[in-house]
């Protein structure tokens, strides 16, 4: 047994696949995103242009955001102490826990230290809960998500992606007596697209089946309130759990699901994930509060990040890039090689000042390697238009494949 | 299939029980720690003082932490923006994961959303990458421990509680080509005891396993500089992973493992619940980076502790209190049944306006149920002495065994 030989060999498969992960060193720069520093193999900071980021509204920066955050931070300090149960449920936790139900039209919403762990522990505790439950996921479920559900040790149906009718086949499939449960995003935030919600609602229904929605890349983002893809189509009041996250459009830190108080009061008694770990601290709870009232009542942000998407989307396509069929604010753009894809990205940010991290596997299916930009709000038409002439430069000078000018 | 119904049954149980979980609404004073305001069943904000927090040293409340995460908020925004590998890296990450590898002199160290998630995410890749694995667990080993040895599909030979003689028959039942990792607390935070970590070392290197150990109650409070038991007892160097939190002595939120620069890029490459989520705050990043650099050149938060630990420890045995045999800074007091535990930590918050958990199934043994005292090294002597005599009084009220004076 030689334990050095096994954790180097994992390692190296990564070379050779040629989707070992080097981490870029960067530092935002409030109130002037996207730009931001970057450290990496530079002699001091050097200004970027950061087209990549999940901050999809620059809520991180929101004068509203950080004063709440501030406030906190002197009125109650840095960390929560403990756990929500043990010292650790701070009046913040509360306020938000409401404005979230709110959000969604729910009675209840429980927090989370993350998106992930809202997934895992959500969907583990859940399925547990219900004796023989099996779980119907779409294949093109998030990690969190398909560790939530592996975790839960049930029986699990993979449909195809937003495929009704497989999904309809597998539910048919099953003894009517059983618990089941549908799993499934609203937004897909590799390719863009998004889930029949009201369409999957139907299937639940018909099948007696619960519903649990990721709206991750959805929330703040779409609805007149920034309630996700369930506000915008009126399909939250057909959903069982609806799971956010608190680190993309909201900009800070944090994850949750909305429920009725009966899951909710589940969830919070019995997940290992929520019950034995320090909570949130107040302070980006005080941050992610002022974030999501502001997104309720402004669609401002909303607005001009979907004008801009739109405007990217048009650009590429004038100059034959092979932008992939988003109908959301993702931009992603088809490479189709993890070696080529992080060129690309390398030539961007050497020579250009153009920060895009290349996506690999297994965050998608190898051979689908790609490039993925999120244009926010602050994003001007003389960065988008810089990024396209570097684009169809780099295409270029690479030999890659463009289509005919749309 | 009734799902409401089967919710209902959940949460009944718990009420049977007597183990019901209401968390009570507050919000601590900053500055003015242990001091806090209760909002619980109040009509505004009540003065309390709190027993039971794990911000150990009120680190989170200290200047540097906070001018820090002052800074950082103002520099760099909220959130992070994104994953560790797309946007999310930036350079307070990496001066931190420098900092904490030094703390315990290890090459690297790798940060997480959390203490619970850098166990989970690491226990479980860790025996997935090495084929055939055998984890051997301390029966009080904490649940994201536990979640994550379940998480990893290996088998698991659970051994009696710092139980050597225990351990070791396990070890030698096994092949001895078979991968094997024995997986520990340094100080079990219900009890506060502590392992007895050269032993169990000794052990790994005649059996060929590899150690990990979570010292999440211990960083911070041991060591010269902070570093945990391993510090304190010399024997960092031969554990193999070392697990901390940044939300209890560092008084923030977050958690990591340091090692050595193989075994981290393995974590770092492999690990779901490290790669799939949008990383730690640099706001936060930024206040535990100065708490940490803080807690290892200065020993008079520990020093403080420790003392105001022993001297109530004392206090309590004075008066014939069933005070557990705790050799470390926490204070635990025996009650062993969930309903009286409950009724003590109500009567302390009504009347005396003293906060302390009750500490119920499942994060102690059924029967075993206790109140879990923390003082910091802000709480006083007057504080001590009150607590003590609301302690006595109600013993008195309630009927419970005293024991002769010490
Ligand atoms: C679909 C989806 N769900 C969940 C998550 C996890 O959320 P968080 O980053 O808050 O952990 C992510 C990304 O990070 C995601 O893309
Ligand atoms: C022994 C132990 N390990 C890990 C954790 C989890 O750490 P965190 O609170 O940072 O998630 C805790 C408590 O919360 C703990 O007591």
């Amino acid at each position: 047994m030689n334990y050095d030989k096994i954790f180097d060999a994992a390692i190296d498969r990564l070379h050779t696949e040629g989707r070992y992960r080097v981490f870029i060193d960067i530092l935002r720069n409030k109130g002037a995103y996207p730009n931001a520093r970057c450290f990496h193999g530079h002699n001091g900071p050097k200004p970027i242009t950061v087209w990549c980021s999940n901050d999809y509204l620059a809520m991180g920066q929101h004068p509203k955001v950080i004063e709440a955050m501030e406030e906190a931070l002197h009125d109650v300090g840095a960390g929560s102490g403990g756990t929500r149960n043990i010292g650790g449920n701070t009046h913040y936790h509360i306020q938000l826990e409401r404005e979230l139900a709110d959000l969604h039209g729910k009675e209840g919403a429980l927090l989370f230290t993350s998106g992930y762990v809202s997934n895992d522990a959500t969907l583990s505790t859940l399925a547990k809960l219900l004796p023989g439950c099996v779980i119907f996921s779409d294949e093109l479920n998030h990690a969190s998500m398909i560790a939530g559900i592996r975790n839960s040790g049930c029986e699990k149906r993979i449909f195809r992606h937003n495929d009704l009718e497989h999904l309809e086949e597998l539910l048919a499939a099953e003894d009517p007596d059983v618990p089941k449960l549908i799993a499934f995003e609203s937004v897909y935030s590799m390719d863009g697209d998004v889930a029949p919600v009201h369409a999957i609602c139907d299937l639940s229904e018909e099948y007696n089946a619960l519903t649990y929605v990721d709206e991750v890349h959805a929330v703040g983002m779409y609805g007149p309130r920034g309630g996700g893809i369930t506000e915008r189509d009126e399909a939250a009041h057909r959903i069982d759990i609806i799971e956010g996250t608190l680190g993309k459009a909201f900009g800070v830190m944090g994850g949750y699901v909305a429920a009725d108080t009966r899951i909710i009061d589940c969830i919070r008694s019995y997940a290992p994930g929520f019950i034995f770990t320090t909570s949130l601290s107040p302070v980006l709870a005080a941050g992610v509060l002022a974030s999501v009232r502001h997104l309720k009542s402004s669609s401002e942000e909303r607005d001009a990040q979907h004008a801009n998407a739109n405007a990217l989307k048009q650009a590429m396509k004038d100059r034959g890039l092979p932008v992939m069929d988003s109908t959301t604010h993702i931009v992603p753009l088809m490479v189709g090689d993890p070696v080529r894809a992080k060129k690309i990205s390398d030539i961007l940010l050497a020579e250009y000042g153009i920060y895009v991290q290349p996506i690999n596997f297994p965050t998608v299916p190898r051979g689908t390697e790609r490039l993925r930009f999120t244009p926010g709000p602050a994003h001007t038409e003389s960065m988008m238009a810089d990024l396209v002439d570097a684009l169809a430069e780099i295409w270029d000078r690479l030999n890659l494949q463009v289509a005919e000018a749309a």
